[in-house]
């Protein structure tokens, strides 16, 4: 595996920042050595982007620096999940699209991809990802739901464009983590959302990225 | 100001720890600077101790360490809320004691003090206190109930002794912060519950104890 | 006992209808036969009115119809609560106010009563009405907070009149019951809250008005 | 369409009822008068039954009933999701079960059906049943995930049957619909869930089955 590819959003929805981008950016360029494998195993390096929050150019943007990446091994996106108390390691994407835009553009209802499967499961090592958060102190949770906003576009898009669009052998593993709030985000909404600390998502997505790194 | 005294409480309800003792402990011993004063105002120390989860326990050794430390300025009582998503400021402790203690005595809908006042508020400088942790990138709240179980028998109980028991002049500014699980408390329980990490809980507590050794 | 007066308030927060008065209202010259005692103890009559949402103004009427009801045997306030699961039966009123009532006027941290002690208990059979509803099949509560808001604003100016100001012999039992939300009030909020059906609510308050009326 | 199979389960999970049995076999039977059509529209039957809460069985005996049901215009499954302040129209089922049945089998982390697609969408009018029930006043929302209990494994079995094994032409309408606890289960547990009367959800089990009737 030459790199993984980690992706957070731009800021929505009225915030000032998105844990997401700044935890994906945190791990540019990093060397993330394997979980449970041989200690001779080979680093792999970490590629990130902040994709815009817009249904086209989210998923554009996303494909794009799919094919960019050298070496693609998997791709890790990662997304703002406002009250959500710990880390959400999401199972489904689904072609269903809700919600308004950064540009404005709204869609009620809609399909991801017209006429594309109901849905496309996680290729990410889920369990394995739970159990080392766990044991390293980190509360998550398999979520049976990413919701229907960008998040869940993007997420199903990067799926389906992989198992349709993605030349022999296999494709990369490809999924979507879930972050809570930030302390500071929580602050002047009522009633207070969960919140976890900068340091735990640093570590827990350099964990789960580890067990991504190890799994291959 | 002397001295502040600051209390945590052990472990209960099939906690292995808790994070009220771990952070009260953590700044024994710590010179505060206070806040919002003069820069020549001397620093004030913190004396710690970590209070039993038994009714009479609790009061006895809480009672206990308030006289015995030196030029006691003020007493900040620290409890483990679970499912608290943010720092809880106590506004109010009231007469009414429910739960089993760590030793098997059960209260139920017993007064802290029979004949006793129906409530105290909490003496310390809430408004400040909120403030200052917000301002820090802190969530927090005031709290309209601290609960009926040892948190709030312990804080009436001081409340109490400190209004009817404190030679003259006036007594000194007391209170309670409810802070949530440590993230490593949250695993394994359904629903996942909110969670700060202890990074988070000693910078507010340390927010909190400077805005209070400011206040005087 | 010759009445019992209950109380509900007029819609506040943007709501058009406020369920604490309809129900109020729906139990107005009814006859209650007290719950628990003999047979042939006579029914009460019920005097049920709607408070004004202005800080002033419900104390003012609260007082009023306390004063115009004809031997009066106990004051049961209701309220509502958005986001109560089921039925809180408040035990204490705080001496503290906050928010902006139907006139525009806002209290911040304001005292309901300058120089008024803390907290008022209520002087309902809490347990005994828990064990009613909970007998009826009906969620309930006891409530260690009524807020700051209008609810517990009215609540103490109640508790504290009634101390202070009752000719002897004693006065008349008094305390407050919180209701969710109507179903058809959750529409439209995100997140849905909990409510509760019309029916459910008029029987809960038939059932504690039943029990208040045979305490006597 | 001659008629529908709507469906209720067995209690589960240490409850004495299942809101779904009840509110299913209260409708069986009844004659169904079509929403939004001609006021000709012939009337649609009831025909309900209860499903066993074990893997194998809730599947094999849901099967039965869908070709046992003569003239089959839709199947309206529904089932107990505590916790749900409202109802919850399910969106899709996934190829995924966890979860111990009342035979005491476990499933972790296993397909429904191996092989089979990751998920089915419903084929209600879920819109139209949302909209059709908040104009009643009967709150609730499109659920983008029925878990992975046996409701979702189910569900999915029928979805999975429905568009495989169905002979042409096109098969009957098909899907979910979760209703929360009933008022009497919310008694005991801690928090207090959120609960809706049996009227409510006859109510709105109706408007849906009219929904559902006259969309064909």
């Amino acid at each position: 595996m030459g790199h993984i590819l980690v992706t957070g959003f731009e800021p929505f929805g009225g915030e000032r920042l998105n844990p997401a981008a700044e935890i994906a950016m945190s791990h540019d360029g990093a060397a993330i050595r394997p979980r449970g494998g041989l200690p001779s195993r080979a680093a792999v390096k970490v590629r990130a982007c902040v994709l815009p929050v817009t249904w086209a150019g989210a998923v554009k943007t996303l494909i794009a620096e799919v094919g960019r990446t050298p070496g693609l091994g998997a791709v890790v996106m990662l997304g703002q999940a406002g009250g959500y108390p710990a880390f959400g390691l999401e199972r489904v994407a689904i072609n269903a699209a809700n919600g308004r835009d950064n540009s404005g553009q709204e869609l009620v209802e809609a399909p991801v991809l017209a006429g594309g499967p109901p849905a496309y499961f996680s290729t990410l090592p889920l369990q394995a990802i739970l159990a080392s958060l766990e044991s390293e102190g980190l509360p998550a949770f398999i979520s049976n739901s990413a919701g229907t906003y960008l998040c869940n576009f993007a997420f199903y898009a990067l799926m389906h464009h992989l198992a349709t669009a993605w030349p022999s052998p296999a494709p990369p593993a490809a999924g979507f983590i879930h972050v809570p709030y930030l302390p500071e985000q929580a602050i002047g909404k009522k009633p207070i959302p969960p919140s976890l600390a900068r340091g735990e998502m640093e570590r827990a997505v350099r964990v789960a990225l580890e067990v991504v790194a190890g799994a291959r």
